[in-house]
């Protein structure tokens, strides 16, 4: 079956899910957030990973849904947090509507993300939903380190590996280990693809962090450097800190604590200190290393080599976009 | 056992529940908003009904909880949504810390309530969740009518029973449910007691809308009028538009409409007009009602008697409350 096939059942099951009605304040914005896209990665790590070891997928397109619309609820929530004015190159729910809307409809969000499990075997039920739960503390754990970081000027590159584990990470661990859980799988096939996906999302982030800086601009669709502009503390940023002599540290903080007429004089000169600094080198090696280790992850996996094709092909693109 | 054992295993119960430790910012907030009280209501009302049908509650003290801390996430992110500065004489949690993080520990706080419910015997999972899921997704849907009602000129006693039903009233409804389930009660018994918990809260939201205009203020521990100055639509607003001449619903919407010096002097005059409406009467004569036909569904329930009465005897508490 061509991924594509996978893809089409997902999307067509995120197409036919029933949110609510009435009040239609409180529904149209979930279903605007839905439809605003997205590549529906998390729900394909389930479908796929399930598909490791049964051939009938149609069984996890529910649950699967489940991690989508999970997934849409924080970055509904995040978008207020964030005071981010667009989601995907549209309006996000809080600007369209308001703070109030969007708070109200995410919460309802987080609910039918659990009704959507709810239709798994009986047998699977407590086990699903304890991970999901788990995975769903955890991902709001990150987001609050992410906020905690933006006042900290202390921020170490393992607390910061901490919060995108539990930010990004976690969620794509829980929806390859729910595809294995429903597919019963032994436990350590679930924790092998758990890992996987965990390893992955961090690859994934850091990825992130340096497309910010190094990436195709148009591509992007962003503003080459806004990480820098915004100050946020990337990897590339702490990494830059703690490799740089006394000179390089004092001039990148003057750098990032100064308010500037030209936000493209500010990056170039950063973007020179993390050039000087090898930067881009070192955040290349890191992402291989992780990637490097979700991929013995799936090689342990028992299952076909190729269906776990289907996997590795998956993290690949999500390591060689340039966008 | 008296009544008061009950409680105290609930509260004994609500202080043993580890929500989470890092990161503080996330899980603090939570233990606040748990710690500032309340009378429990709804997790006794799970404890009463599981009672008419089993001697032993100590299996769905979890569960009753997990209604609590519900209730407690839609206080913390409601008051965001009012503005609320105080709640239970307290500050709020979005202005002691600010409201990312009560949305943010909000999320969380209804990921634990779900939890909450996962202990319970794997046959009544599915039923429990989702009567929950249901019953969360209505509060939601009340919350945001209310926030409707908020610009809206032209609601109406129906749409506002309604709203306060799905705001209110269907949790105490759930929490009732949700006792009975776990005690393996017949379908008739689980929704004549769903019926009791709907018809009370119903009645008891009531009663919130009398007091605020003729409780006992020093006991009641707010504003007397407080609705009056903030032009909520209420029982008795509703009630005084509906039954009103023309000269006296003209009145009436240029005391609410205006912005006034002396608060006291409003809500005087609107009261007044309540009086002459013979306001208070009605929402009396409604209150009953809807008591009644609470205990109506108690009295149907297959139980015995002297368990029965407890319920009876909090029903009757919440409504001869003076404040």
């Amino acid at each position: 079956m061509p991924i594509a096939t996978f893809s089409e059942k997902i999307a067509h099951t995120l197409s036919t899910i029933k949110y609510g009605e009435n009040p239609p304040e409180l529904y149209e914005p979930i279903r605007y957030m839905m439809d605003l896209g997205g590549k529906r990665i998390r729900p394909l790590l389930t479908v796929l990973a399930h598909h490791l070891f049964e051939d009938e997928v149609d069984k996890v397109l529910m649950p699967a849904a489940g991690v989508e619309v999970f997934h849409n609820f924080t970055l509904m929530h995040d978008d207020i947090m964030d005071q981010a004015p667009l989601r995907r190159g549209q309006e996000t729910v809080h600007e369209k509507w308001n703070a109030n809307t969007a708070i109200l409809s995410g919460d309802v969000m987080l609910v039918k993300a659990y009704e959507l499990f709810f239709g798994v075997q009986p047998v699977h039920l407590p086990v699903v939903l304890k991970l999901f739960s788990r995975c769903a503390a955890e991902v709001c754990e990150g987001q609050q380190l992410d906020m905690n970081f933006e006042t900290r000027t202390d921020v170490s590159i393992p607390e910061y590996l901490k919060m995108i584990t539990l930010k990004t990470a976690v969620l794509l661990g829980f929806a390859l280990e729910l595809g294995a859980v429903l597919g019963n799988a032994s436990e350590e096939d679930r924790k092998n693809l758990q890992e996987f996906g965990i390893k992955t999302g961090i690859a994934f982030q850091l990825r992130d962090d340096l497309l910010d800086v190094y990436g195709n601009a148009a591509e992007f669709g962003k503003l080459v450097g806004g990480d820098i502009l915004a100050g946020k503390k990337t990897f590339l940023l702490l990494t830059a800190m703690e490799d740089a002599n006394e000179m390089h540290r004092t001039e990148l903080k003057n750098w990032l604590g100064k308010t500037v007429a030209d936000p493209e004089e500010k990056v170039k000169a950063v973007t020179a200190i993390y050039d000087l600094l090898e930067v881009k080198a070192k955040t290349e090696t890191r992402i291989n290393t992780y990637f490097h280790e979700a991929l013995q992850h799936l090689d342990k996996v028992n299952a076909p080599l190729e269906r776990k094709e289907y996997l590795r092909a998956l993290a690949l693109s999500l390591m060689e976009r340039t966008s």
